[in-house]
């Protein structure tokens, strides 16, 4: 441990946000860092009766994101924030992150990072520019048996890679379709807030980046199926990719809101020439090796017998079950020591967490996916 | 139970085959037929050894298909064959078929039908003329909890239908990649043999027709991609579709024999605006029904409380396993309903088998999916 | 293959019985076996009725098992009998599994085998004595992955057994607790029909013979806790056992027919200084090896890794599931070998199935049983 | 929230310990506490060290927890600890929470809580004499759906009750079995630290109150047999029980440390007249309700249909699983419930931790089973 815990700023997140309590758990598991400030919604009275109830500094919390920047660039270097968390929706992000970096506070972001390639590449250029750290919370490869999948994968365990499955279909919208009424006002179906995409930015994007992360296959083309199911929903909430990988490999990609039943399943099979991998969210401690000799090898967590990285990733020994917050603590942990380093006028060392190039790969994903929807699942080349 | 059994003739499936032994398990498991002739090769010495085995009168093991429709012909009607059992590769299937039919034979015939769709409505219109029974065995709709899916999706169970995805990846072909030789010979990969397909016509005919047999949806467009890993084969070896069906549907439907770790996982997930379901091959005596409301419900074979489709299929009671070989009986046992009636004289009933459409859809499928491969996954009508 | 099928009798089965149509179809899987004689209800007009159902030769359907055996001692050696299936209540075996063997009848039997150790041991003197062969029906040995847990313990795979949980919990008797009236009748809480025992019998004879068939451990004492919940009951429906084997290894062993709703899982684990194993009769087709180093491996039904007994138990290729008619049928065809060697005047070879010693092992288990419930769980020495 | 966290201090916890870092994070998970002092070891440097490492005010790392409560009761009312949490071995737990109550300070404690029943109705008079808070961290009653478990139980789900089934083997022990050495010096399987019983103490007790929690039943006599398999071990390594509930249920219960190739697999099975249930903590966010219609139905954690009391306990909604640490903090946040009612001289209130009555439960369990044992499984009176 440190001899500080970091001081964490908070944009968006105010009472009845589903998100933002996941990512202070997250933020704070470990004792390494602590809330101090907010801005925790655009309506200035929400955001001081949310910073009250976490008990803040009533100075510190802010009627507005560029109150916060202000505020906090008057502090003391000994008191001021040294990272904010940005979980506003989607297209709030741009502009936020984008001040944030430019005052030289670093930044840990929900995904997806933009609502436009545009936007993204122009944070990569000022993430690049200003030397702050930034982060992207694709929580899903914090999980230790996704360190471990990613591992196998790089030690040649699998050979070749030949074939990804990956799925990743949520049900909750479907109660929509029969009555969409329910729907009103959902920010996730509305373009001037989440995007262009609904499905695929959600959960289509982190699927994309699971693949990734476990088998580091870039796209190289894609063919789409979008629909919408929910009428008043404007944007997809169904998305079926065909994928051929730089490389050979073939893939399936799909994400899904209206498969009746279906929880939060972010499932992965990985084929190559000697074995298969099996990864499911929902059951994130073990991690599947499938031998053609006819063996289904089930690793587990926190056994010493996984790579360092899934071993370094378990809170706990075996058998005693970690969860959706520890995966997301280990993007934290590991954004955590970049910060360390930035604020210690250190050379900002390379970390196990999602970056700037990850958040703009997936906003291209999405340009890429709906390029394609709208000209009949034609073959089209992700752009970059 | 009736008075005697069926009289059984095979053609093809001499020693060393995989699928004929469970043809001939299946046909007598409940005792309602026997084996009693067979042209078991194309090599009359084999055919001979072969039906010895079988403990087969020397008499009424033939040399060839042609000389057992000549041979039986000549015997009195209470001792000729009722039916016959086609199990010879693929490209053979059409001539013997209808060879059979037209000598007044019912058939019973391993899928896909024929290697092309002009041959299959050839033999649509041979089995109307003829009226004679046709079964295809498209097994996998012989388990009892496919016909509890078949029945909650009619009876509304899930709704309207918004979704279907259907795998069925094998493993077996992945060794080959990298040790291409081990796969000399074989006709799943001989287009000559095979038709135009290897893993489509194999598996993913299986898939289209388990979707059918549970949802009654008809494809009305596809998008393929078919890929050919292994080197020697000439025929695709992993093939991955995206589906509309008609009335609005969406699907995705893949197949492989590269899938490294794979075994036989033939899975289907259907999705309404209610519930989805979701079955298992390997894991046949279940059937999972999801509520959004947060509760998976699991249906077991051999209870009262399924439907009687789905208690009649199953031969034991709950908690003992019923299996393969069972299932495939189920599809003896409906033949048998209708090769018993046409046997009597009297009308043939429409009983729970694959017919001869089924199997004319089934090589539509594939000519469709060919079509819409060769034009790089172009959105292809579904052929008829 | 051998020249001629066998040629069956059966005692009881008739029409309504549940376990007889699952020995027909297990006896003639294979088509190593045909049904040819039977007296299969006590009631004589039955007897006729279930033999027509079964298309016997009426002059083949008995009114009684002694006419049977008179009646087929009377045939030429080449149309007699070569075996009786017996699936009588279990108060039934003894008398007519004695006049079988001792009219020169090979017997397979029900379990279990008799209602009293005094009846056990004294078929075992007459097995000894006319040679003839005699199988029980344990059949859940014959499931190929039960083969492999043998063969690894046996193998060392395991190291020195420590210790062994199995369990054999039933439901179906829970409705009847609060609507006793409906269990009137059941043959099996009749102490005149079932034996002493009625979920012992029936389901921890299993149970006791499963764990020594994989473990080859034989009980020293045990301490047994009976318990009769279903008012009606004149028997216990509930039994836990806690079990000192001898060399050392502990045990508990628990049957029940009151755990509502369960179904039939009959489970076992095993324990060694090395590695642990589990096997699962409604998951039949796997075995798990669980290794202390954080893996847990599954081996699958037909496939080449598993040893010869498990790959010769095996109907079907990986991924095709065997069920509980093809274990039933393996006792059956261990059975065989040894029938044809006696049937030909050879010496008979020890198979692979349970015999009169094993039986008699079951009744002795039932009888310790009893005699440690009534000393109220007073550790008891196994009867011999 | 309220309006300020409560401060925490720690005896035992220094660096290495397993289960001192669970406390502090399931602590301050939900923000509501924070770690102020803490006297981590008997070894006053090491004390210091672990101390620093968790970045505590050196003034108030002390050299014992003597030091401890003297430091603490000198400071003013406003800085001083509200809770102590004791995690050091069981022998140490007495005298330190005695000391602690009798200053006035609440205390949360790890199981078993004491060596011996006298110590335990000691601490019962004095949590009553002083008025103070004391919790248990039987930590997996904390789980939501153990939590749903308890709720269907009284609610009437499955009628009265007849069967429970409560298994705890561990397997990290059989390696010390053939290699004892490794084992030397391990507390647990010390007398003089562990108190009298090492596998039962550890698990059992967790196992007892486990059942407890759920169906409210409380054993009237039981049935133990316990091994010691490592040699080294002073003390017992697996354990097996009948049970006698009162009321007339009948249970199973055993624990391991030898089962090799187990985890942490604490599964729960309990059978009422209408339904079973089944819930597995290393799978904890599920529950199965078994109907005997022929339906098992999976409850799933953070959905609506729950019972308020699952709800709460629920700190992610559906799909995103919640784990042990959760779990944990489940139990420091009703004790926290508490021990702000009696910070702010307020009554306590009861809320959902295990009690000091709960603990001596526990400890007259243990004695009950060492009593059984020595006698050779007679059936003994629980003791109270």
């Amino acid at each position: 441990m440190t001899d500080r815990k970091l001081r964490m700023g908070m944009v968006g997140g105010g009472i009845g946000s589903f998100i933002a309590p996941v990512h202070r758990m997250a933020a704070t598991l470990d004792h390494e860092a602590e809330l101090v400030a907010g801005a925790f919604s655009s309506d200035p009275a929400k955001s001081k009766k949310s910073g009250a109830a976490l008990r803040l500094d009533p100075k510190r919390v802010y009627a507005s994101w560029k109150a916060m920047i202000a505020g906090e660039l008057k502090l003391p270097d000994d008191q001021r924030i040294d990272f904010v968390s940005v979980v506003v929706p989607n297209s709030g992000h741009y502009a936020i992150v984008k001040a944030l970096l430019e005052a030289g506070i670093n930044v840990i972001c929900d995904k997806p990072m933009t609502v436009s390639l545009a936007q993204a590449k122009d944070l990569q250029r000022v993430v690049r520019k200003t030397g702050k750290v930034f982060a992207l919370t694709h929580n899903y490869t914090g999980y230790p048996m996704v360190k471990q999948a990613r591992f196998m994968v790089k030690s040649g365990v699998l050979g070749k890679l030949n074939k990804v499955v990956v799925e990743y279909p949520q049900g909750w919208m479907a109660g929509f379709i029969d009555n969409p009424g329910n729907s009103i006002g959902m920010w996730r179906m509305n373009p001037k807030v989440a995007g262009g995409s609904c499905c695929m930015g959600d959960l289509g994007t982190h699927a994309e980046n699971l693949v990734r992360y476990i088998t580091g296959l870039e796209i190289d083309t894609l063919c789409a199926d979008l629909t919408t199911f929910v009428k008043l929903n404007k944007l997809e909430d169904d998305g079926n990719l065909l994928i051929h990988y730089k490389g050979g490999a073939r893939g399936i990609l799909y994400a899904s809101q209206i498969s009746a039943g279906e929880e939060n399943p972010l499932n992965i099979r990985v084929y190559g020439t000697k074995m298969g991998i099996e990864w499911k969210q929902e059951d994130p401690n073990y991690l599947l090796l499938k031998d053609p000799a006819g063996l289904v090898t089930r690793y587990s967590k926190g056994n010493n017998n996984l790579c360092p990285e899934a071993r370094g990733a378990a809170r706990l020994i075996w058998g005693h079950p970690d969860g959706f917050i520890e995966a997301f603590a280990n993007i934290y942990r590991a954004a955590f020591q970049a910060i360390r380093a930035e604020r210690a006028g250190k050379k900002v060392p390379k970390a196990d967490f999602p970056t700037v190039d990850d958040g703009a790969m997936g906003v291209a994903f999405i340009e890429t996916i709906l390029a394609s929807a709208k000209s009949k699942a034609k073959w089209t080349k992700m752009k970059k």
